[in-house]
């Protein structure tokens, strides 16, 4: 029997199924860990490790002795994670049989798993924000992803930011800002300058921000203005990313994906609104599944040859396991 | 003869000189270094060193023996520095023989060096923006300074940062992006990604963000709409913070000190106009001096026991250097 692996790696861990070529998840793994952004980028020893341990009891809990194909979204890696691509093929391959692996950012797991390998744009929210799109013949676009500092815009980061930044503003007495959010803040941090001392010595701020999301969507539901209208112009942003990442040639289909969309009515109803207003007729589609099972999906694709134009050009990378040297 | 030090320690170096009480520098020393920010706070011996080498200097430039009092004003110290209370006693007051030890935070220095120690409000804005103002009856109120991910609006960093976020928006071919700022990003860093690696991998991206200030005003000077647009709201929100600063009992009276007020019309014009605008008449003062001439105001000031009311309770510490054990 031929099986699938399809893994998910994140900032807050690594998710993981098994599957026969198009079908289903028939196991599911995950672990907690981080795939933390540093000095050196991605930390790939330490991803590497956590990805062999899930082959390894997804295998076990298939009955299953090798996958024929797999593959691996995983956070940073368009940007950051050059080392993985020659790590994982020998950790990887060790564990899981040495079929070819399919690398990618997990913006693409996240566009396989919400529309399928369909044409259309979809947009992945959490910490950060990140949108892919093609038209199934050969053009794909991306945008976003450029992190907390740059962009993500409209991510959990950004909106965490935005609202401590409103926050602070109260505590200095301004008129604009938020005592609802400082509130927040104090119960959360402790108090203004303990979140600066805790903010700004760590390694991953964009996490400590997002990590303050709740805390906004519980403002908004209480009727904090400047909660409501981040989390709006949250919404807005987001959709904006997703049509910027819908080549013109798509068909006009945007899906979103990722936690941040549980973030409150302010954001998913002015999402919905500017998808509303785009220039071309936007349909939204309900996502399918989620980036394991769109790791499936690529892992299937790439085992029959039928992965969509051009996404190894743009999107994803195939590796082969090295062949052992023989005995 | 008597003799007073005054220290400004920034981001970029640290600058100092010294007078006879309440009378002008006499010589001035400067040297290039940075007091970062990382996981252990602001690095106070590099700090130490640094200040005990300079005050060395200028004593023998001035001929002295030692300083009766010495003032330091520091970027961070207010929220990080905690430990440069213990260690400068001990260096300072041995290269500068023993007087007492004014510390402060930079924007107490640059209030000093700007009004003299008089009532109003002053904002300094460089990397980033913190104000600070008193009446002289013993209340003070600082506002900002909050760092470039919660506050520091409308300084080189927030400006950096918004300015990058449209050169990358048109990077992702949004209409709302900056196609003139994303050329300068090209020029500055290679390219969008280059930025990325070269951003998030390093310790003081609030630095590198504010670096992008010069091509933000060339870009505004060019006509650029999102240049000017950016400039002109650093402006306000600069504004915005010195009149947070100003105490209700305090004189109507501004000003502003760093070299962010040099990036261009848009970002003075919208100053003077929220100035203008403010809920109560205030008076634009152009700065009597910088943030040395300010430590030594302070440093006389501490010698005289004329600080004005309550600088010791809620902007700045005093510390004396430890007697010496007998031989």
């Amino acid at each position: 029997m031929t099986f699938v692996l399809g893994f998910d790696v994140g900032g807050t861990g690594a998710r993981a199924a098994i599957a026969r070529p198009g079908g289903p998840a028939l196991a599911r793994r995950s672990v907690a860990a981080t795939a933390r952004m540093g000095a050196r980028g991605v930390d790939e020893e330490a991803v590497g490790g956590l990805l062999a341990g899930l082959a390894r009891d997804l295998l076990a809990a298939a009955g299953a002795d090798r996958a024929a194909a797999v593959a691996v979204g995983s956070t940073g890696t368009a940007l950051l994670g050059e080392g993985l691509l020659e790590r994982l093929p020998v950790v990887l391959g060790e564990a899981a049989g040495r079929g070819p692996i399919l690398l990618s950012s997990d913006v693409l797991t996240s566009f396989a798993g919400a529309l399928g390998l369909a044409g259309g744009a979809v947009i992945a929210a959490g910490t950060g924000a990140v949108a892919v799109g093609t038209d199934l013949r050969g053009t794909w676009r991306r945008a976003d992803g450029w992190g907390h500092l740059l962009g993500d815009t409209g991510g959990g980061a950004w909106i965490g930011r935005r609202a401590l930044a409103a926050a602070v503003r109260a505590e200095d007495g301004r008129a604009d800002g938020s005592p609802v959010l400082l509130t927040a803040l104090r119960e959360r941090f402790g108090g203004a300058r303990d979140l600066v001392a805790d903010l700004y010595t760590r390694a991953d701020r964009a996490g400590l921000l997002a990590s303050f999301v709740p805390a906004v969507s519980d403002a908004a539901r209480a009727g904090d203005a400047a909660a409501v209208r981040i989390l709006g112009e949250a919404g807005t942003e987001l959709a904006a990313t997703a049509l910027a990442a819908l080549p013109p040639t798509a068909p006009g289909t945007v899906s979103a994906t990722g936690n941040l969309f549980q973030a409150g009515p302010p954001l998913t109803d002015s999402f919905t609104l500017a998808l509303a207003g785009a220039p071309r007729p936007v349909a939204y589609a309900s996502p399918l599944g989620d980036s394991v099972d769109g790791a499936l999906a690529l892992a299937s694709a790439l085992l029959h040859d039928t992965l969509p134009p051009g996404t190894t050009d743009h999107v994803a990378t195939v590796v082969r396991p090295p062949t052992p040297l023989p005995r």
